[in-house]
């Protein structure tokens, strides 16, 4: 079993590619086939300074990067919003908290508001284990936080039980809408 | 009559405001109001060059606009996926299709196939007139164009019959989701 997960690891998820990678791949694979549309956002630029020249494209001289205001992924699947963020942590014991923005976490909680489906495709890079945890479940340990003063992170104990685990496969690489399957069917 | 069209116009739509910047603030409002979840995306832009000077933020100094793979809005409302673009035109008897590029339609089209719902938001400027035109009215003029070297507009005349007119109003300043409201209830 050690040789069988290595050797997973070595065919699927090790070429270098990060999480945000590895998801817009697999996202490709459900556009393409006909699954679902689910984009990355753009990276959100303040532009401050751009050149005209004749006959040539527009050049940006100046520009800075601004801090999203949402998460990363969002888009439609079987009629339902979907919107996450996809976050990996080199800690291998628990995940900080200090990987959402406060404005990441009001957003979620605003999209919930609306019907919208939620959560985080957390990747523990050590361990090569990656989780779809329910927005729902990442409030409960961020309020806690923010009240009193809790711990600042969620144990791997926590998102391994409460989590859905998604195991590498080949197409789509990281199949992450079958864990959204379960959130959709738990809603009927 | 046509003072009180006139004297709105001032009030509310001539600010100088580009029907961005106009559904910008309305989503605003939305957002704020607690009614939907829906942003503009970020411009996408190919970054060539980074500076990264000690002690201060990352600086751009060369970068490209890319073409926008998908439209310019989305996000959810009553529980829908809402995908929709916005486009100005300063001609006064037709929409010339040119303003849509190809993946945006077939993006619209992905998006309806999974049950979202899918529209543009069209300004006639020199008539201050703004209309939700269904994604699906407008694949039937798209189509028709490239099938048969048709007609590469669409009539004003078909825009005021089958779309839905909105009118500026103070909070927000375009509300379209009442227009949404209708195709909601179309579905049902
Ligand atoms: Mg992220
Ligand atoms: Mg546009």
């Amino acid at each position: 079993s050690k040789l069988k997960s290595a050797s997973a690891k070595t065919s699927f998820s090790d070429r270098g590619m990060t999480l945000e990678q590895e998801l817009n791949q697999s996202n490709a694979y459900y556009l393409n086939h006909d699954v679902a549309v689910i984009h990355k956002k753009p990276t959100p630029i303040q532009i401050v300074n751009v050149d005209y020249p004749k006959r040539s494209a527009a050049v940006i001289k100046e520009a800075y990067f601004k801090q999203a205001s949402t998460t990363d992924y969002n888009g439609v699947y079987r009629g339902n919003y979907i919107d996450f963020d996809a976050k990996e942590t080199q800690n291998a014991t628990s995940f900080p908290l200090h990987n959402f923005h406060e404005h990441q976490v009001e957003h979620m909680r605003q999209c919930i508001k609306h019907g919208g489906i939620c959560f985080a495709i957390i990747k523990f890079v050590k361990l090569d284990q990656i989780f779809l945890f329910k927005a729902t479940d990442l409030f409960s340990y961020w309020d806690n936080m923010d009240a009193t003063k809790g711990r600042k992170s969620i144990p791997l104990a926590d998102i391994q039980k409460n989590g859905i685990l998604i195991q590498y496969h080949i197409q789509p690489l990281i199949p992450y809408l079958e864990a959204v399957d379960q959130l959709i069917d738990l809603r009927r």
